[in-house]
């Protein structure tokens, strides 16, 4: 029998909660351990306790760590005590044992600076050995100390990488985030979370989604799995609710793509009676109120800075511009017309000066630069400039006069340089700069930018000539615009679309939406010529008392791990995920896809084709 | 242009998130509303204000009733405002509309007692139809108060039903008891808020479930969407996480079930080293400390009631009996041997006495609980018998004496009294039981009362002589009773499984796992003869340090009709759902699931199979 269990109730409030600093008797209570492995400290000297954990380390057949999920603590096998000391020289790493003993402070000389429970051991009386591990793990827990899940080995063995102290942190670092954003939300702004099905209907345009063939009595009938909780969350309210937000899992077959995942997690709202100042404000004071206590000295400040999407292309490249340098892209066009090969009106020549960034552009750098861009549709011809290296305008200019008085280049900056049709100079520069953000140091400042991109198009034109909407059929145009979807070029109408980006990231966006059916249904059948029968229901509803309303989705799994990154895109999005898939869209761990049984055939009345 | 946004900033503490009561700035702000329709008061008298919402009401062109999620309020039309007259005379109920006016006290004949803002109006300087409704809406609003989801008319605009009082209060009294239980989980139990996967692994035996086919590269296999987190939430435990708990989303294919959904939600979770006393600590808690405060005389006190999966049949005949009653079953075999019909040793009479339930038995409920009785494969011959009414014991028995002697039977009791097969003769009373007490005012009584079945037996041996997990594979025998799975009779074993019934509901369950690999797989392939490649993952999970460990899981649906019915089972599960599907399986709004497209076919490498 396994003790006796602590029970303590204990009153918390959210001052305590806020410092993410659970007290012992929570982290403890209703188990029968007394005390987790990193919470011992010399103020415990004397006392009988009772911790459980992993064997980490055994020196000398005396001296055995052991981990927990708050730390670690050593564990001294006393003088004499033989039938201790035969299971302590049998133990293997990772074994899972319950050690009761009594604290006690160590000799100075034997206290370990380094363990924050260095100052004491406990003198074990009781050494139970609760699960045996073998002698080797498939995955070695202690070569690393980062995580690294690339390998199929890992993902298969996640549950020992999850022991890791980094794995554990950012598990809890994502819940408590998620349930700071939950308080605010409810508690602060009166949202009501609720939950939409994900046994759906197929929704048209957008990505493929998976399916899910129904059972008796809807045989030869499929579900689909919904990308986003979106026309749910515009039903809720017509129906009234108001003020809806759901932490809601989203589902996407997009195949094998590196840091993407098939199912993911979308802190998802909407609310009546907004408009785009409103949303905005809302999400600004969620990201602010939400924010880890760990990294306060990165809180940003509402409200964020914003910026047209016309300003984003024109002066970084990109619809969502890193803000953490401020290099922006100038025209250069008149110098440089000596580049202009051919007649053609349609010429730019353009240039990001980077300031500081000339000692961190290697060769190496460079030549991954030209096949990166190389790779693009869009790429233009490019140069990478400095005072001390110029050879290509060597060539097309006299002298560095042009470098040194034309853009005010100093030894340790850098020019980028591109020239041809103006949009894909654009593009294949807005590309170069997240280049060079990521070979200079930028990425180690810990800075946290955020910025709202608004005043999107409404709609794009395909090369095939179709117009698409720009981010989805149910956006509303800007105030005003209203006519022009019946009236006036869609091309130049202005949606109330808004994307929040930090640190040249997208980790959310949203939109006013049309609340008007006949809008909705002009929208889908005249513009966009979607066959609207599959949001039938959805017009329908529109038809029937649909208030105003806008909402937002912050992507949940991205936006964890550019915090936890402290605001650098170096923790892929699988870290932050407990179980994800291999980039192949695989459960290695459990082999998840497998083939079917003929049984599931036959039930959900499909078979296979032979490839 | 829709006005500005109330912004405003305001701290909560937990008492007054724990009254339930946001306050107006939080419920308006980032709105173009100032106040809701529910919050006007005489104080608000000379005020500016501007409610949005639908058209409750229209009298003489001059009277409008507003509606939102917060209640109503009266606006008027002041004389001599021509526009607005013409605008509300031609308004529909259920439009939507932005009202602006100044609030003033009415005369007090014209106050409205029934009415919260009834001391007020809105005298309207502005009045914005937002959007127009049909003058006739599909489902009526206006004609029932209650709300009934039966009708496949009423699931088709469940976004008209959601706009009705008691189902905005259903899902704002779901989500507060959910938020109530993650704030303990998370504050004062420190648990870690953990999302697993749902394109997860087929699991062998249980409930039928849905496969989800997968896309390129890995055409031709499947996912399985998971029953439960039961895997991954052992995983984690395995990979040290400790306490762990979601509100996790399951998904079981049981084709048409009354009341059951194919999509449901649990409150899931685990912890490590702990045992059958500590889970059931730490449930109580939960269940304490997440009482809807609107309850507050309902609430439970820890400890609950405690009674053994022997004693519950014994005494109830179910192994979830409802003890709002105290009424048990009793032998009475000796007294009715003249029942006996043939020599059977395996013969038993038995009766349950129903204090004060004579009056609720009317013929018509005689009737219906033969028939319901009739129906199942166990029933045995019963009789109800009153005092007055004996028709059957007076050609048994010689008088009444039986009844008020041995029974002591008085004029408002009822005794139902069945004879046959023991274990047949205990679940027909288990069900006359549960018939008795829906019959009587029981149900009326609003009591909460909680109780623990505990030492359900390990396995069960079906009719085909197959022995099989009466629960689930995974759970530990008792203390002490490990050694029996390998060297005694496996019907003997006690499970250490745990459930929770509320009023003869069961509200959830969880149990002590096996931590040990051989020992798992034991009972795997000898005991259970699985198959057990479907669970390698998990065996070779227990086998690298696998800690004790045990958990739980609330039907969280179940639990919140019955907390919603305030102990009565009279709400049905669809009703605490958003939108839940028909007992066909139907999402009969968005008419999901559909005949899937070719192209679907395709990418998913499947065809049906013709009927």
């Amino acid at each position: 029998m396994l003790g006796r269990i602590t029970l303590q109730r204990c009153s918390t409030t959210l001052a305590t909660f806020v410092r993410c600093c659970p007290s012992s008797a929570q982290t403890n209570s209703f188990t029968y351990r007394t005390h987790t492995c990193g919470e011992l400290r010399r103020h415990h000297a004397g006392e009988k306790v009772t911790v459980c954990g992993w064997v980490e380390f055994n020196r000398l057949n005396r001296f055995v760590v052991i981990r927990d999920a708050y730390g670690h603590v050593q564990a001294f096998v006393p003088d004499g005590q033989e039938s201790i000391s035969a299971a302590v020289k049998n133990i293997t790493y990772e074994s899972v044992v319950k050690v009761t003993g009594t604290v006690t402070e160590r000799a100075d000389k034997h206290k370990n600076p380094k363990m924050v429970t260095g100052d004491v051991q406990v003198d074990i009386d009781s050494f139970e050995v609760v699960n045996t591990a073998p002698a080797t793990l498939p995955v070695s827990l202690r070569k690393e100390t980062e995580v690294s899940s690339d390998s199929a080995l890992r993902l298969k063995y996640r549950y020992l990488d999850l022991r890791k102290p980094q794995m554990q942190q950012i598990l809890r670092f994502r819940a408590n985030l998620v349930h700071k954003m939950r308080r605010y939300l409810t508690e602060e702004a009166s949202f009501v979370e609720v939950e939409t099905p994900t046994l759906f209907r197929r929704t048209p345009g957008g990505a493929a989604e998976f399916v899910v063939p129904a059972g008796k009595p809807n045989i030869g009938r499929f579900y689909s799995l919904p990308q986003s909780p979106q026309q749910f969350k515009q039903l809720l309210m017509v129906g009234g609710l108001d003020r809806y937000f759901q932490v809601a899992r989203c589902y996407r077959d997009e195949g094998s793509k590196l840091d993407r995942q098939p199912e993911f997690t979308q802190v998802d709202l909407e609310l009546s009676f907004t408009n785009q100042e409103g949303v905005i404000a809302l999400i600004e004071q969620l990201v602010c109120q939400s924010w880890p206590d760990e990294m306060a000295e990165l809180r940003p400040s509402a409200p964020f800075e914003r910026m047209t999407y016309a300003d984003a292309m024109r002066l970084y490249g990109v619809d969502k511009p890193d803000l953490r340098v401020n290099w922006q892209i100038e025209d250069i066009s008149a110098s440089l017309s000596s580049l202009k090969k051919e007649s053609n009106d349609d010429w730019c020549a353009r240039v990001i000066v980077a300031k500081g960034a000339a000692k961190s552009l290697s060769s190496k750098w460079r030549k991954e630069a030209k096949r990166l861009i190389g790779m693009n549709k869009f790429a233009q011809p490019f140069a990478v400039c400095t005072l001390k290296e110029d050879p290509l305008f060597k060539a097309a200019l006299s002298n560095q006069d042009f470098l040194r008085e034309k853009l005010n280049l100093q030894d340790e900056d850098a020019a980028v340089i591109c020239w041809g049709t103006p949009a894909d100079v654009q593009k294949t520069l807005g590309q170069l700069r997240t280049l060079l953000i990521e070979a200079t140091g930028v990425r180690n400042q810990k800075k946290m930018v955020f910025l709202w991109v608004v005043d999107f198009p409404l709609f794009d034109r395909e090369e095939d000539d179709r117009l698409v909407s720009a981010h989805h059929p149910f956006t509303a145009p800007a105030p005003g615009q209203e006519r022009l979807l019946f009236d006036g070029n869609p091309e130049e109408i202005t949606a109330q679309h808004y994307d929040l980006v930090l640190n040249g990231v997208e980790v959310g966006g949203g939109s006013i939406r049309i609340h008007d059916a006949a809008t909705q249904r002009h929208v889908l059948k005249n513009i966009l010529r979607e066959d609207s029968t599959e949001l039938e229901h959805l017009l329908e509803a529109l038809s029937l008392g649909a208030p105003p309303h806008g909402g937002f989705a912050v992507g949940l799994d991205r936006y964890v791990a550019l915090l936890f990154g402290r605001g650098d895109s170096s923790v892929p999005i699988r870290d932050v995920i407990a179980f994800p898939k291999s980039k192949e869209g695989h459960d290695v761990m459990c082999a998840a896809p497998t083939a079917p049984t003929d049984e599931q055939l036959v039930r959900y009345g499909i078979r296979l084709i032979e490839s």
